[in-house]
C-alpha cells in the first residue's frame, strides 16, 4: 500500500528551530532569551483583568483596530492602516516569508544573526543566503546587491547576537539598491539610540517589525506588529488567519502602547544595567561587543564558553551559549535585574 | 527601475477569505458566526485573572503542555503527545495545509462546506477540488478516491452550512481508500451525537481538529487543537511558531477542559433551543436541514433569502446569508439564547 502520510519534502528535510531553553518558572535566573526581567506595566494587567469578563464568547476584532490606533498614536504614524498586528512578531515574519518568497527563491540575512529566518525559508521550501558581517559589524556591499532570486532581505536591527545597529542612513542606501523588500526587525529597537520607523513613509520597500515581548515585558502575551505602507500591509493581510490576535492580547497590547513613560523608565534602567554589565565583563577579561539591545555578546580569550555556560547552568543561571560555524562561539547574556547580573558576574568570576 | 514589491503570484491572484461580519459589540443580535451566546465557565475567567498577574514577561510553554495534559484527560486520549495546540483551529488548518500540500498539488473538500480550506490552498499556491455532496448530505465515492496529486482531504463534521454528520464507520471507509491524511474538522462535534476522536489511535491517516471557540464559548480567546498520532504531530510541530499559544490562552484553555459538566449543560441547552428553532422554522414554511451543530441551515420556497437577511439586519439581527454557486442559497442561523431566537423567528414571520 502507498505511504499515506507524505509530508512536503521541504518539511521532511528540515530541522526545526530550537528556541532558547524554557525551564519551569522559578528554578533558574533566566538570562538566555532576552526577556524583560521586570513585569509589564500595571495598566496592562488591569486591561487583561477587565477583558477577562468581557464578551470572550465573541470573535475578536480581526484587525485589532484599537491596538493599531493606539500604536499609531504612540509611534507617530499617520494612522492604523500603517500597522498590521500579529500573534508575536514570529507570525509577522512567517507572513512576510509566505508573502514574498516562493519555493525555489531565496531570502537573505546577515551572518551571524537571527537563524529563525532560515527556518522560515526551510518551511516554505525556499532557500536562504547568509552575508557575513564585516569587521565592526558593518554590512558588506554584497548585502545590498540586487538579485532576481532574492525576494526578501531581513536585518535584525539591533542585531542578535551582537546588539549592534546599522544606522538609518545606511538602511536607506541598502533599500535603494535592493529590488525587494528590506525587513528591519526592530525587536530590540526600544533599547537603541535610533530606529527606522521614520523611513517607512518615504520608502515603499522598507518594512519594520516590532514586538511587545522584550521592552514591554510581554513575552508571555504574544504580540508583535509590522509597520509598512498601507497597500503592502493590505496585501499581506490576506495571509494571516482571520482572527490572529485574541481579545485579551489586543486589550493588553492596546494598554501597553499608552505606557510610554513606563517604557522610558524601564528601558533606562535596563540600559544602565547593561552598561554596568559591559564594563564588569571587560574587567573580567571578556571581549564585549558594545550593545544597543537588552543583551550583551561576549567572548573570552580562554575560549571556554561552553564550559562557562554549563557551570552557570549548574548554579541555576541560564545564559545562551551560541556557536556559529565558520565564525566563532561565545555567550549572549540577557540584561536582567541588577541582582541577577551580579549573581551571574560572580559565578563567571569564580569559573575563570 | 524594477518593481520592488513582488508578491508570490499565488497571493496576488487570490481573494482573501471573508469571515462573517463582526459589528461592534452590543448593536446586533449576532446569529451569523456560530458563537456561543453564553459566556465561558467562570473557572475560565478566574484562570485568566490569575494568569494576568503571573510572569507575563516570560515566554509561554512552547508546547502548551498543561493544556495538552488536561485535554488528554478530558477526552480519554493516551497522553499529551496525541495533541498539538494552536492559536485557534485556523492555525491548525494552516499548519496542516503547509505540512502536506505543496505548490501545484491539491486538497479536497466536499461542497458545499467550509470555503476557508480553499483560501488556505490559494495562499499556499496549491489547488483544491470540491466534491459535491449527494442527496441527504451523503459523500459520493469520488470523495474517497485516491489521487496522487491530492495530498490532503478535509471534512467539516458536522458540516457547515448543513450541520449534518458523516458517521465514524463511513469515515473509516473513506480514510482506508485515501492515500493521504483525512482531516475531520470537528469544530462543532460537541453538539453532535458522535465524533471521530476514537478513530485516531487505530488509523494513522485520520486526524481530528477541535476548537474552543464554539461549545466552550471562547471565540475571543483563539484556541484550537489537533488530535493525531504522536509521530505525525511532532513532524507538523516543526511548522508552528515557537510560541504559538500565549500564557493567558493556555491557562484559559486548560481551565476550560476541566469544565466538562458545564459543557454538557450548555450543549444540552443549545441543542434544545436548536430543536425548537428547527420546528418553528418548519412551521413558518422553511425547509430545515436536521442539524447536529449550533446552527441551522434553512431555505424557503419563496427563495427570498437575501431579502430576509437584509430585513433581519435592518432590525439588528445578523444571520448568515450564503450563496453557493451551482448549488443554491439560504440562511445559516446560529443557535442563540431562547430570547434571541424568538426575536429572529418573529422577524422572519413578519417578513414572509
Amino acid at each position: 500500500m502507498a505511504e499515506r502520510i507524505r509530508y512536503r519534502p521541504a518539511l521532511s528535510d528540515m530541522k526545526p528551530y530550537a528556541p532558547g531553553e524554557q525551564p519551569p518558572p522559578g528554578k533558574f535566573i533566566k538570562l538566555n532569551t532576552n526577556e524583560n526581567p521586570y513585569p509589564p506595566p500595571p495598566e496592562v494587567v488591569d486591561a487583561i483583568q477587565k477583558a477577562a469578563s468581557g464578551p470572550l464568547n465573541r470573535y475578536p476584532d480581526p484587525m485589532a483596530t484599537a491596538f493599531r490606533r493606539a500604536a499609531a498614536d504612540a509611534l507617530g504614524l499617520p494612522g492604523p492602516e500603517w500597522i498590521l498586528a500579529g500573534n508575536g512578531s514570529d507570525e509577522i515574519l512567517t507572513i512576510l516569508v509566505r508573502g514574498f518568497v516562493g519555493e525555489g527563491q531565496r531570502l537573505r540575512l546577515p551572518y551571524p544573526s537571527y537563524i529563525l529566518y532560515r527556518t522560515l525559508a526551510d518551511i516554505q521550501g525556499a532557500g536562504w543566503e547568509q552575508t557575513p558581517f564585516e569587521d565592526s559589524w558593518k554590512l558588506p556591499a554584497a548585502f545590498r546587491q540586487s538579485d532576481d532570486q532574492v525576494r526578501l532581505v531581513l536585518l535584525p536591527n539591533p542585531n542578535s547576537p551582537s546588539g549592534t545597529v546599522v544606522g538609518p542612513t545606511e538602511i536607506v542606501k541598502i533599500a535603494a539598491e535592493l529590488d525587494c523588500p528590506l525587513i528591519v526587525d526592530e525587536a530590540y529597537a526600544d533599547f537603541a539610540e535610533d530606529n527606522c520607523l521614520g523611513l517607512v513613509q518615504q520608502h515603499e520597500n522598507i518594512l519594520v517589525t516590532r514586538t511587545l515581548s522584550k521592552s514591554y515585558g510581554l513575552a508571555g502575551m504574544r504580540f508583535g506588529f509590522l509597520v509598512g505602507q498601507p497597500h503592502v500591509l493590505s496585501e499581506l493581510a490576506k495571509i494571516k488567519d482571520s482572527y490572529n490576535c485574541d481579545a485579551i492580547s489586543i486589550a493588553a497590547a492596546t494598554a501597553a502602547m499608552s505606557c510610554q513613560d513606563w517604557l522610558s523608565k524601564i528601558v533606562g534602567r535596563l540600559n544602565a544595567t547593561r552598561r554596568r554589565m559591559e564594563s564588569e565583563l571587560a574587567d573580567l577579561g571578556f571581549e564585549v561587543t558594545p550593545s544597543q539591545a537588552n543583551f550583551v555578546w561576549c567572548t573570552h580569550p580562554s575560549g571556554k564558553h561552553q564550559a562557562m555556560y554549563e557551570q552557570l547552568k549548574a548554579s541555576q543561571i541560564l545564559v545562551r551559549y551560541m556557536d556559529f560555524p565558520d565564525w566563532g562561539d561565545g555567550l549572549r547574556i540577557s540584561v536582567g535585574t541588577d541582582e541577577q547580573i551580579d549573581a551571574c558576574l560572580r559565578m563567571l568570576d569564580r569559573s575563570l
